[in-house]
C-alpha cells in the first residue's frame, strides 16, 4: 500500500478506530478494542427518559422504556461485526470515505431482546414489507440532513436472530456502541446495526433513504443503481507474528517454530477452510480450524505451525465458506470501496541464526 | 489544515485512536473513548502468573502479585491524560509519527496503590536518583529493539501522587490500558504512564534509554540535545456545536442561543481562565469555569452562552493557568511535534433564519 490520504480521511481515522490485529487473540473483543464507525456524533442519552417507539404498520403501536425491554425475554449472542468499508484504503483509486486498512472488525457478546419478540408482540400488518430502524444521531451526508436510518426486509427482521441489544460483554452498552439500545443482526455488515435506536417502523414500500439508496451499494460506475450490501463476505485475518517497529509496523521475528493464528468468518455460510501461504500466495496449506461457532457470521479461530527460516517472507491467509466463496488474491474495486475481502498479507523479516 | 498524510501515519491512526470531541461532555471518559497510544503490540497477560519486580537500589527487593497489590492501601483519582504529540498533524512541516489532530486526551478514574507506598516499603537506597518503569511490551524504534521504558526522578516518584493502577472507571484495566497494572502520574504527558508494568527499578544515574534520550524531547534542530517533556501544557477543547457532515466533519447549527462547552487542564498549575472567541481569535470573552478539580492536571468544565447569528464563524477557546501560561494563537513547531497546545479553532456555519 503506497500513496497518501487526505486530512479529511485522517479526521475520520482519528475518531473511528479499528481493532489492533494482535487482539484477534481474544474470542470476544474486549470493550474499547472492537472497531467503531460513527457517521455523525455520539449522542448523550438519558436512559430514564429514553423511549423506543414501535410504530407504522403494526396492530399495537407502543413506546417501550429500557425497563420494559429488560423485562422481556433475552438472549446473548457472540457476533462478529465488520464494516462494509473494511479494506477500502487499499483500493486504487481510493474512494474517499473512512480509510480502513484491514482492521474494521470485532466480536461482541451482545445481550438483548430478540427483535422477533418485539415485532410479534406489536403484530406486523400483512402489508408490511420492511422494518425501518431510526437512530437518535443526526448529521449531513451527501448534502442531506438525516437521522441515521436503515431498513431490513420483514423476513430478515423476523428470522435472522437479530437482537435489540442493551448489553455488550456483560455490561450496559458503552455510549459509542449505541447506549441504551442498538440493533445487531447476525452475519450482516456493520451499517445494518443501527445504534441509539429511537424508533422501529413497519413500512409498506422499500426504504429509499440515503444509507440505503446512496450509500452501501456495490457499483462499478457512479451512476449505476448498484446492488445493496448485506451479508459479510468471507474473510480471515492473522495476528501479525513477532514484534513491530513503532512507526512502520514492520514485523521482525526469530527463526524456528512460529504458530500463526487468526480468525475467519463469513456472513453467508459456515467457514469450511482457512489456508495459509508463507510465500506470498504461490502455495497454500490448510490451517487447523477451531470448532465451529454457534452462529453463521461469528468468527472462529485457526492455527498453523510455521517453521520460520531467516529472510523475508510474505505470510497470507484466506478463508472459504460453504457456498464455495473464497477470498480473492486481487483487490476487487468498486465506487464505494466496499467488501474488499482480498487475502490478508503480512510481510515479515526473520532474523539470521 | 491541508495536505495529506502517509500510509504509515494512517496505519498508526487506525490503531491508536483519539477521543471524539463530543465526549468532552463526560467528566470521566467512558472506557473505549479515552485516547490510546500504544508503541508496540498490546500484550496478553495472564494475571495469575504476572509479577511486578521492585528492584535495583532498594533495601528489600520484592516480587509482587496482583493479589499483593490489591491487599495494599489504595486510592482512586480522576486524572486527565494527554499525549505529548497531541496536535502534531497541524505542524508544517509535519513530523512523521502518530498524526494526532487535537483529540489525544481523556480522563480516567484510576484506582491503585500509591507508588510512594510501594517504594517506601521496599526502601529506596540513598544513592537512588531515578525510578525506572519497564513494560512487558517489546518492539523496535529508531533501530533499537526495546521494552517500553521510562523513568521518573525519585522526588516525582515519591511526591507526585502517582498510582500503580489496576482499575479504570471501577473495572479491571482493559488490555489496551495496561492490564493488569500501569503507572499513572498526575499532570504528566501520557508517555510517562508505562503500561503492562513488569518491573520498577531504583537506579543511580539518569535513564538514557530510547524513550527518554531520543523521543519525547523538545528540539528545534534534529541534533539538539533537547529538553525532556514532562508536564502537560495548558489546553482547552470545546464540544463542536451543531451537527456534523459525515465526511468533512463541517458543523452546521441553527441561529439563537448556543451554549458552548468544553474542558480545560494544565499539568503545572490550576486553570485560572478559559476564554472564548467567536471571531477567529480577534476578541475574547471569559467562559464560566466549573469548580476546580481535586488534582492539578485534571480537567475542569467550562461553559459560554453564545448568541449564534447566521453566517460563518470561527469559534475558539484558550486556557490560562496560574503560572500565567496561556495557549498560543500560533502553532509552535519542534522536531518531534510535541506539546502543540495552540488555541482550539472550530469553524461553524449557522444557517439563515
Amino acid at each position: 500500500m503506497t500513496g497518501s490520504v487526505t486530512m479529511a480521511e485522517l479526521q475520520l481515522a482519528t475518531r473511528n478506530h479499528g481493532m489492533p490485529l494482535e487482539t484477534l487473540r481474544y474470542p470476544v473483543t474486549p470493550v474499547g478494542l472492537h472497531y467503531l464507525l460513527i457517521h455523525y456524533d455520539i449522542p448523550v442519552v438519558d436512559p430514564s427518559s429514553w423511549r423506543l417507539g414501535i410504530d407504522g404498520l403494526v396492530d399495537q403501536p407502543v413506546e417501550l422504556s429500557l425497563a420494559d425491554l429488560k423485562a422481556m425475554p433475552s438472549a446473548t449472542r457472540a457476533l462478529t461485526m465488520e464494516c462494509a468499508g473494511n479494506g477500502r484504503a487499499a483500493l486504487d483509486p481510493r474512494p474517499l470515505s473512512q480509510p480502513w486498512i484491514i482492521e474494521a472488525v470485532g466480536t461482541g457478546e451482545w445481550t438483548g431482546v430478540p427483535l422477533q419478540h418485539v415485532l410479534s408482540a406489536a403484530g406486523l400488518a400483512p402489508d408490511a414489507v420492511e422494518v425501518l430502524f431510526t437512530g437518535i444521531d443526526r448529521g449531513l451526508e451527501g448534502g442531506e440532513e438525516q437521522a441515521y436510518q436503515r431498513s431490513l426486509p420483514v423476513e430478515v427482521a423476523l428470522e435472522s436472530g437479530a437482537l435489540l441489544a442493551y448489553e455488550l460483554n456483560g455490561s450496559p452498552l458503552p455510549p459509542q456502541h449505541g447506549f441504551p439500545v442498538r440493533l445487531v443482526v447476525p452475519g450482516w455488515y456493520g451499517m445494518t446495526n443501527v445504534k441509539w435506536l429511537s424508533s422501529i417502523t413497519a413500512i409498506d414500500t422499500p426504504f429509499a433513504g440515503y444509507q440505503q439508496r446512496a450509500a452501501y451499494r456495490m457499483r462499478q460506475e457512479a451512476d449505476d443503481e448498484g446492488v445493496p450490501l448485506n451479508r459479510m463476505a468471507p474473510r480471515s485475518l492473522m495476528v501479525p507474528p513477532g514484534i513491530p517497529d513503532f512507526f512502520t509496523r514492520a514485523r521482525t521475528l526469530t527463526p524456528g517454530e512460529c504458530v500463526l493464528e487468526g480468525r475467519a468468518w463469513s456472513g453467508t455460510a459456515a467457514i469450511t477452510a482457512v489456508e495459509v501461504s508463507t510465500d506470498g500466495g504461490r502455495t497454500w496449506s490448510a490451517a487447523r480450524l477451531d470448532s465451529a461457532p454457534a452462529h453463521i457470521g461469528t468468527w472462529q479461530g485457526w492455527r498453523f505451525a510455521w517453521a520460520a527460516t531467516p529472510g523475508d517472507h510474505e505470510l497470507c491467509c484466506r478463508a472459504t465458506d460453504a457456498t464455495g466463496d473464497q477470498q480473492p488474491l486481487e483487490i476487487p474495486w468498486n465506487v464505494g470501496g466496499y467488501a474488499n475481502n482480498a487475502v490478508h498479507r503480512v510481510p515479515v523479516h526473520v532474523v539470521g541464526p
